[in-house]
């Protein structure tokens, strides 16, 4: 077996300091996790697994990445509600064919990310698999009371924006699948290594969804299924219709000089790029803009709010068409 | 693919009403779940996970016996610190081998304890897998502020109770891991089919650990991995020695009318029994059975705490012996 005793291995895991020690009453070592309550603020809560040779693989991912995006993709969530993550917990079904120092290293990049985002790992549970490892991370957080970012805000005459790059993360799958073994990104460009980076170790938005909690009736979604999924989920939530400017989207010069068939299709559909999309209304535009900048933060307004029915269209130039939840479903052919 | 459209089945999933309607502001549906803070409690968190052919088999558990279960040893956690589970969160690697309608037996299961437990699905992620189902739940509930009950909280003179039949659920695997299917269950005696009930549809003690609550400083753990593995976890965090009475261990007439060499280790050892071991000054101990009783419960001395070094000690008859860690370890041969 790979992890020799649990018990041991949970002793490993465990921090030896706290960054929300005001708050955490046990963390790892009792039945459950206890922190105190606030009636100030709404309590977030969100889970999120990744599977091995379906969400990661020995080819595209360190065990350390992995640890990292199990908990950066929960963190994104959080960020897209407008909250502060604190706490996380972990569950790991581990295949003997893992060995202890693989799945440390996996811990170790959880821990990185938990660094960068002072977040402390209060529980979870470490158990065998047959196969393959799974990996849940659940990411609690909160947000100033009366005060979270639904998708459901939205309304005609808003502006739809982004916060970042589209399309980079599934470059950067792209590039890893045509790799031999992930040793040979020290032979690649810097523009495919910030495009493999992006892919391997996303960056949460979390203080521009702070921010943003400043104006007021904003919509947010997280892009990790795609714009095109994401549009849908805030026309749907909001019953109005999202017009996305092709030409307005904005891409990274790595990805601007990677040359492939598939382009528009990351851009609009890779998803996993774990930037924010969201709509304002257009009064506010000149005050964000300026306020993301302060913070050194983009916003890019990339299309607007219409009356329903839901939909979201395209426009390209001057051709339209209509914009599908193409995101990735689990499930589907 | 099993779950042919994944969004189609969160539908599927999402409740349609919710207990904890008072305080849940978003349940299934954004990117995060959003309740109500409250600075009169302390917020309590806990994961779990079940594996195929790990924790589980179609063998040994029905998808709705995995559901509940699932469910159940979570709001156990809960339990064991005092504390009223509100809300739950779901995440399923679903391989292409369990159809959609297995599936959704799983989520009627763990709909099953939710209506008796009065809590709500939230969230959670439904990916797919390529050969084992992996289940993992975390449970979120609340405690009295200042009120939650540790394990470190056994002090010498103390009595050492168990709140209910150790040893049924050991048994009842022992009797599933013989029948050629779930159908022959029918053909058994009550004794068996109550064994086997202990088994794939364990009980929380909710109420019970909600009870303790009046009386001060409670140790208190769930079995989950047998009481020689939570009595040592108490003796260990409290650093006390615990003397363990094996003769005053309560035991069911079902197992009692079971015959097999293995008893003996089931009742210390086999866990998953889910009823809770704790210590209490003995100056309550008459108030305690008192209000058990009204209640419809029970709890039975079983030992009593000395002062530490921490470690277990085993009587039965005039004989001791030290009584090791044995629970369940996941990756022990």
């Amino acid at each position: 077996m790979s992890i020799l005793d649990e018990f041991d291995f949970i002793k490993k895991i465990k921090p030896n300091k706290h960054h929300q020690s005001s708050i955490l009453i046990k963390g790892i070592g009792d039945d459950a996790a206890l922190y105190s309550g606030n009636k100030d603020v709404e309590e977030i809560v969100c889970m999120d697994t990744m599977v091995e040779e379906v969400h990661f693989s020995q080819q595209t991912m360190t065990p350390f990445d992995i640890g990292y995006k199990a908990v950066a993709v929960n963190i994104s969530d959080i960020a897209a509600m407008g909250g502060t993550p604190l706490f996380y917990l972990v569950s790991i079904a581990v295949p003997t064919k893992w060995s202890e120092d693989e799945v440390m290293e996996i811990y170790k990049g959880m821990n990185a990310i938990a660094e960068e985002y002072k977040i402390d790992l209060i529980g979870g549970d470490t158990v065998s698999s047959k196969n393959e490892l799974v990996i849940t991370v659940t990411v609690i957080g909160r947000v100033k009371k009366d005060k979270h970012l639904l998708r459901s805000n939205a309304k005609p005459g808003d502006i739809v924006f982004v916060t970042g790059y589209l399309g980079d993360s599934a470059a950067g799958l792209n590039i890893l699948l045509k790799l031999e073994s992930l040793t040979d990104i020290n032979a690649l460009s810097d523009n495919e290594k910030y495009l493999i980076s992006r892919h391997q170790q996303p960056t949460p938005q979390v203080e521009v969804g702070q921010l943003l909690l400043e104006f007021p009736r904003i919509a947010l979604n997280d892009i990790s299924d795609g714009v095109a999924s994401e549009a849908n989920e805030i026309a749907e939530d909001s019953d109005v219709k999202i017009i996305i400017d092709y030409d307005k989207l904005p891409i990274s010069s790595a990805l601007q000089a990677y040359q492939h068939e598939n382009k528009q299709e990351w851009i609009l559909s890779g998803g996993e790029d774990f930037e924010l999309i969201g709509t304002i209304d257009p009064k506010y535009w000149n005050s964000i803009v300026k306020i993301m900048n302060e913070h050194g933060h983009h916003v890019y307004s990339v299309g607007e709010v219409l009356p329903g029915p839901s939909e979201v269209i395209l426009k390209q130039g001057t051709e339209t068409s209509t914009l599908t939840k193409k995101g990735y479903n689990h499930f589907k052919k």
